[in-house]
């Protein structure tokens, strides 16, 4: 079973936004709007992942995407990156690695763990995950990084690859998501799939994607929902 | 910190010896000894592994090359292996995927695990070590099965693959295992190095291997005593 996390399992928009908001308030920048900030640099995401996704850039992991898209996002608010010491623009950075996870998301992966093999399927990278899941508390089996496929979702070599590391025929495996075009593409690799309304998860980086597809083979409100019909 | 597993955190050659004696009652092939069994078989781990580590043959899992040399070692002992079910046959092979722990080991990484990331670094597949720690109960922050580098210890790319997948410079990580081969070409990537001691731990496929060698970081009797020292 794997699981898409940034929006499925954490929250990305409000854990940035938090940290940025301590971040703006340090560097006497307290009159930008974090909620604004966190949408702005989580709204690059797409957009540097689909370089690689496009083969116009060889792959580099998400915290490099990160950075990178946190200068140009500073710019933008106005404020001049090279005059923040670097290792605070690096700590602000690894607020992707501190995302909380939904209030449901420990309780339901521990649930779903009982039964099946557990493993997050995401575009951040190996160690981004497991300082998250440290921090979290969030009890994976194991953990698969965009970095170990050196691929971005919705490329196919991710569920692929994913799916022959577990030793698993495609449709012995299941994507958990909140995102249609990640399950999707799941679906296309052969895969069964699981959807999870994440109805509050405002995700500015991917607000054009939504299209509210179906005929998943599962929905649920939650991941303990989720636990709980596949019981 | 990552841990050879085979020899250093799990007994094989004994519980391969537990599952190989039931199989051998069951097939009326108790006059064979199934601690010969078990150390032919896994006598012949060295030389099959070596094929791959030389470039004569390209990467295959480990779960591959077990059965391959289980087929061998039936023939040895004058069995028939196409005589076997085959379904019989793969739950023999799975029984290195249910190898127990030797008793230290999951109170140590426990412990270890408080303060350090730890993760297995191991000759086997990916699958072969979700299905040994769910099954032992080892609480791993994350999997690098000989899969994910495509690789055998001791290639050198092993050891800096899981550098990189775990965003450490190799100065930055520790390898933990009972084979001076593997710490020694672990500290040639630049690796930090921790002998465990595993005096009981008979182990066939490196009987021309062991050369004590010395000067490791660390010496340990067992995993809790490290975890003791590191504390």
């Amino acid at each position: 079973m794997f699981f898409d996390v940034l929006g499925t399992v954490v929250d990305w928009r409000g854990s940035i936004a938090a940290e940025a908001s301590s971040f703006l308030k340090r560097h006497d920048a307290s009159h930008i709007d974090a909620g604004a900030f966190a949408d702005a640099w989580v709204g690059h995401y797409d957009a540097s992942v689909e370089a690689v996704r496009r083969g116009r850039r060889p792959f580099v992991p998400l915290d490099l995407l990160n950075m990178e898209n946190l200068e140009t996002c500073l710019k933008e608010f106005g404020l001049t990156p090279s005059a923040v010491p670097s290792p605070e623009l690096e700590d602000l950075n690894l607020a992707w690695h501190r995302l909380k996870p939904w209030p449901d998301s420990v309780e339901g992966v521990s649930r779903l763990k009982e039964r099946f093999i557990v493993a997050p399927l995401s575009d951040g990278n190996t160690r981004l995950l497991v300082d998250m899941a440290k921090h979290a508390g969030l009890p994976w089996d194991t953990i698969l990084g965009a970095d170990i496929s050196e691929a971005y979702k919705p490329m196919p070599q991710v569920y692929l690859r994913a799916c022959e590391l577990l030793g698993v025929e495609p449709d012995r495996a299941m994507l958990v998501a909140a995102h249609d075009y990640d399950l999707d593409a799941a679906r296309q690799c052969g895969l069964k799939t699981a959807y999870v309304v994440r109805s509050n998860a405002h995700d500015p980086s991917k607000a054009a994607a939504v299209k509210r597809l179906d005929g998943w083979e599962y929905m649920a409100s939650d991941l303990i929902e989720l636990a709980a019909i596949l019981k």
